[in-house]
């Protein structure tokens, strides 16, 4: 059984951060549960363009609040405490943070390494190119 | 995308429950994410006993308090916000609620397809014997 605890993991290089956000990984690929667990923070008032064509990404909202838009169509959604969107089709999308900080819950399969950087079209590498890198 | 909210869903034939929890499926196999995805709520007090023999399972507090205990070797840990647990080899577990609910994010691999029950050992069947059934 694996435990830990995002108070302590938070201050730690499990860790990611820049000015707009922090993603704390709980769980990676070499925990070898065939996902990868994620607690993220953005900042309010921040705004982020994503696009992880090489993985599935559910984000559930634990407290704030914000929008995310699909950029294939324009559609909207409010985003607030208990609602998930997942990107089944590898969407496209904008998710700014609202008033308060947002804290999500991500499950991402694959699952992320904890080697991957937002490329620039938004995307995160597959994990073979990384190994090729 | 999916989007979906658990204020909504939790009043749905998505809601899953016995006197002593409640587990909103927000993501199914059927979803094709391959993950499942749940927030669970285990009453005050209550008293819980798992083995998921065919399936991972991550588990993160996000309110409430209680405790894990591995029944291999008799370790406990606390649960409280923030505290996540992953059962990456199938630990056989009691879970423990303390004064107040746990509220937990759930994620199953392979994804969980609705139809499980728990059996008497404490598992969820694997899908191939539900399709089987």
């Amino acid at each position: 059984m694996i435990v830990r605890d995002f108070n302590e993991l938070k201050n730690t290089n499990r860790a990611v951060s820049n000015e707009q956000w922090t993603s704390v990984r709980m769980l990676l690929a070499d925990d070898n549960m065939g996902f990868s667990f994620h607690i993220t923070t953005l900042k309010a008032g921040s705004d982020h363009t994503f696009h992880y064509k090489h993985h599935f990404e559910s984000v559930y909202c634990i407290s704030g609040n914000g929008q995310i838009t699909e950029l294939d169509n324009g559609t909207t959604h409010e985003i607030k405490p208990g609602v998930m969107y997942a990107l089944n089709e590898h969407d496209h999308h904008r998710l700014v943070a609202g008033d308060e900080d947002l804290v999500m819950a991500c499950c991402f399969n694959p699952p992320v390494t904890g080697k991957e950087v937002h490329r620039e079209d938004g995307s995160y590498a597959p994990a073979d190119e990384l190994e090729q890198a």
